[in-house]
């Protein structure tokens, strides 16, 4: 069994780094902040004894080492980066979990056959640079690493400059083998709250399509334009905002969109905005739904377009289908839950993982724990200690079970 | 009559300060390039033999001495900041017609029996700082000069520090009394052009009420969060920037209603927007329609915040009523543009202008020319010299009229 009291001290050690007033942390991913935690876990698994590797794009792999090295790693892990709104436990309680395992097989003496690996990955939330699920998405040849390392943020700085920044930029070089990967994860969402369980066996997580819209119009003086003559942006933007919040609605109960980031120009309250760009985030368990939301959002900018006389312009930037985990392993996930005597339920993830990238190379399964309200991506989040703790005496045993002693 | 083409060059050469790449002009408020633009209309003013006086809210007073220096002065007068879309000729048209008729006064050596005064009022276009029309709104007493001072911009600038930084913080003390107000602008609207006339007769300008509008929801994640479970800020804002359209659209012709600056928070791709913050600019014809507007606004921001569950909270930053401007100085703008055979029209303005405070102090009119397609607050803003020329010697007419030669 491990320690959940050491899991929980852990958690709120690296909370402290980029900890914000309201209880949350803003630790975007590639700043001096994210940095500073990754030193940190460094040293927490160099103590443990492990040998540490830093990829290409910054993914940063704990190895503990097995009776037969030659074995591909079982492997568990999730980001640490978090959103600017961010809390202590979205990844940070998968890297952590990983870690605690560990920290466990040293003190019960234990050796396994294959080696175990902790990962870091890098820039999982997609909040300052696109494409999300980075490091694990180039880990799993899901992009190229060029493809990533190109991206900018707002400012105009590239992942490929950031990494250099904190000294995460590793050696390239093809991916190795992974044997079996799981994570542990707070659900994010309140399904497991609502219904009283402590365990959420994942089964899949929705496909996600993510976009840039931009339109062009007319900057024009917001006093003597009639109404009639105006080529808002804005205004064309917001009746887009209404529709793709229509798209999910209307597909109830799992399809999801989002606009979240949305930007005018030239942004003066007396000037009828020329330009508007937004970001669209489609969600869906099913990759012919997620092509249907697709359409809509294409007809819906379209017709908007046509109507107001206005250009719209849409770019996709993020594609991943829908992706069921192993069988095998998500039965492992429940069968151990259940010996341990923890209440379970399947789940379907509604966020992305880096198990969804990892689950394309090797056999991979998630464990989800609650959270409080199902609130994430929010200051405010929280877990409770037993749950998280829960979660990681499972990972434990999939771990080991998969490892072999 | 006025030299159309040194009037031209005038505008072109005040035009480079602050040039953009599509043609226009970007020289907001009490930045670095007003500091500039405003040094060259001094010199130009005191090489026509104005002296030059500043006040405490950076109003520069170019004056030319009359027959008889105890007489108020017959002002004219506009503003020389932009919008960061801006024209050449919004506000620098007002300015430097005035300065046009002092030279032509030169050249013909009329010496009136009053003083002539070429103001050029502080940050007019409220785009930087608010209220709007601010140097005119001081010395008119609209609000007081230390509410002026302390306004900020979004890096959190005061006007006090910002006039301090270009060299035009002026000394405090009462206004002096006008005797007379013109004020030369393009329309900045389609009116004059829709009708084929040279001078628009100004009537009167619409009331405005501004408004910052806050929403405040619940930031959570954009995959597992439930659709009916949101609390999105960015989804209220949408609809009441729909709905503040309809504010107006409703009651046409006169009425106006635009959102034109909006920013969301955390704004990031994948969390639901817990804050959104934009501006509302309301304007009518008749005070008690816009009493009107402003009750709808309220109206429907209390709807979509129980709707929606969000709370939404509205602050008035800018209120001016309706301003008719004086009968008979109006009269002397439609006689001598019939004088001088320029087809002329009655308009409203749609447009605050400093002319709408001044009024409130000193028999006031205005005098509009046609722009390209009605359009300014835009780079592509335009105007003929014929036009202009045309408007400037209408201004000259009504200020030998008003001061007396
Ligand atoms: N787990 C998590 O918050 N991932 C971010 C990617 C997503 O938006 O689904
Ligand atoms: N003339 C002009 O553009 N004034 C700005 C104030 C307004 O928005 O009406």
């Amino acid at each position: 069994r491990t320690d959940g009291a050491r899991l929980w001290q852990s958690l709120m050690d690296l909370a402290r780094i980029g900890a914000t007033l309201k209880g949350g942390v803003c630790r975007i991913a590639l700043t001096d902040l994210d940095g500073q935690g990754r030193d940190l876990f460094v040293r927490w698994a160099q103590e443990a004894g492990c040998s540490i590797r830093v990829d290409a794009i910054g993914n940063i792999f704990a190895r503990r080492a097995g009776a037969d090295d030659s074995l591909p790693p079982v492997m568990t892990g999730s980001h640490i980066d978090t959103q600017p709104t961010g809390g202590k436990f979205d990844g940070n309680y998968g890297v952590l979990a990983g870690l605690e395992v560990l920290r466990t097989l040293d003190a019960a003496g234990v050796r396994t056959r294959a080696p175990l690996e902790v990962a870091v990955w890098t820039n999982e939330e997609g909040s300052r640079f696109v494409p999300v699920m980075m490091g694990s998405g180039v880990f799993c040849g899901a992009f190229t690493l060029e493809h990533a390392l190109d991206q900018r943020d707002a400012q105009g700085v590239s992942v490929g400059e950031a990494l250099a920044q904190i000294g995460y930029a590793g050696a390239a070089g093809p991916a190795p083998a992974v044997g079996a990967y799981f994570e542990a994860h707070i659900e994010q969402g309140p399904v497991l709250e609502n219904h009283g369980r402590v365990i959420g066996v994942v089964t899949a997580a929705l496909g996600q399509r993510w976009y840039d819209v931009s339109v062009q119009g007319m900057e024009a003086h917001a006093g003597p334009t009639p109404m009639e003559l105006r080529r808002d942006a804005l205004l064309a933007a917001s009746e887009l905002v209404l529709e793709i919040n229509r798209i999910a609605t209307e597909r109830r109960p799992h399809a999801r969109s989002t606009v979240g980031t949305i930007e005018v120009f030239p942004n003066s309250r007396n000037v009828i905005p020329g330009r508007a760009r937004f970001s669209v985030d489609l969600r869906a368990p099913d990759d012919a739904q997620l092509l249907d939301m697709d359409a809509a959002l294409r007809t819906a900018c379209a017709r908007v377009a046509a109507e107001r006389g206005l250009q719209i312009d849409i770019e996709q930037v993020v594609y991943f289908p829908p992706q069921p985990f192993m069988p095998q392993l998500t039965e492992a996930v429940r069968a151990n839950a259940e010996d341990l005597g923890y209440s379970h339920m399947d789940v379907v993830s509604g966020a992305g993982h880096d198990a969804v990238y990892l689950a394309r190379v090797a056999p991979a399964a998630m464990i989800f724990v609650p959270c409080a309200d199902g609130i994430s991506h929010n200051e405010v989040e929280s877990a409770e200690p037993a749950h998280l703790e829960a979660g990681c005496n499972v990972l434990l045993r999939a771990m080991l079970a998969a490892a072999g002693v």
